[in-house]
């Protein structure tokens, strides 16, 4: 299949890109990317990634900013960030991605534990993520053409746990390399509409 | 107890101050409302509305528009629209709102059926009501001085059936004064991070 991995040169993005290289042919996407540069909160920024790619068998996202941030003192600017980049930026991944995978082909969207589990400063990922998950539920009887759409919920990652451990007091954090397990069984298995958890 | 109720002059808003005239001093607020104008979008609409009400013992919206459309020919900004009016401007106001309760007050919003059970032309809505259900079970373990934070959400309207029915096929509609209990539980019950389902 030809994969696209959008945030791909994250944590979660690389490691996914690791276990579908292999038998894959991996379009390594990201803010940063030399080959397939692309800001997910601007549609006309996606809409050229599409054009730059082609036509695809899977997109696979992995990028997305939240805000975390004391409820008390969080202002509707704040909770916006999460909403137009992490939500709406997968959103339109996959509203405008739709119409470049062939058919059969799949979207798998980033959620997160947060979604079920919430954690102190953790409102917009509380929300955000729930929205992922509430539109990958909704989107997957609406496509056409065979095209699936699932979403993954890893835990905090090992490799982030030095950075964000302190807000997951008690979470049991999974490495990358597990968490794109998931991702694999999105794009090669046959479901739609599940969120798939790791943890 | 004294309470604003946002989206008034709706069917469910009528219904919600019915039910809690009798016994608690109601401030009627809306986009039309000739005592308390407000417009959810915005942050200087949603905070003068508070210094004009001054502090109060319950907030409660009914107010919120979505973006109802098949996904295939679904835009980034269709989509932008449910996140900016009914999410974002519900959690707008929750956060800003939550500096003008008294101790132990409560914030109600309304989130819907299609959280849970999706329906076609309905994946922002899913997405929406699965947002706002998740802020609210991570808001409600974060808000300080016994506030309370809970969701009500209800089939489609009995009195909406006539415009909605048709992109609910075998639902079972409730009327909008049966789910002006759900609200009264909100607001005089003990309950926080809820959602009430009426259906």
């Amino acid at each position: 299949m030809k994969i696209l991995i959008v945030g791909a040169s994250g944590t979660l993005g690389r490691a996914v890109a690791e276990r579908l290289a292999p038998q894959h042919e991996i379009l390594a996407a990201g803010r940063s990317s030399a080959d397939y540069p692309v800001d997910i909160t601007d549609d006309a920024s996606v809409e050229a990634l599409f054009r730059r790619t082609g036509k695809l068998d899977a997109i696979v996202s992995t990028a997305g900013v939240l805000h975390f941030g004391p409820l008390e003192t969080m202002r509707p600017a704040d909770f916006a960030l999460g909403l137009n980049d992490k939500l709406l930026g997968q959103v339109r991944l996959a509203l405008l991605g739709q119409h470049h995978l062939n058919d059969g082909g799949s979207i798998t969207l980033t959620t997160g534990i947060v979604a079920e589990e919430p954690i102190r400063s953790g409102a917009n990922a509380s929300a955000v993520n729930n929205a992922i998950e509430g539109f990958v539920r909704g989107a997957a009887f609406e496509l056409r053409r065979d095209l699936r759409i699932n979403a993954v919920s890893p835990n905090v990652l090992t490799e982030s746990w030095e950075a964000y451990g302190a807000f997951f007091p008690g979470f049991e954090p999974v490495t990358a390399t597990r968490a794109a397990l998931a991702y694999q069984r999105s794009v090669e298995g046959i479901q739609s509409g599940r969120v798939f958890k790791v943890w």
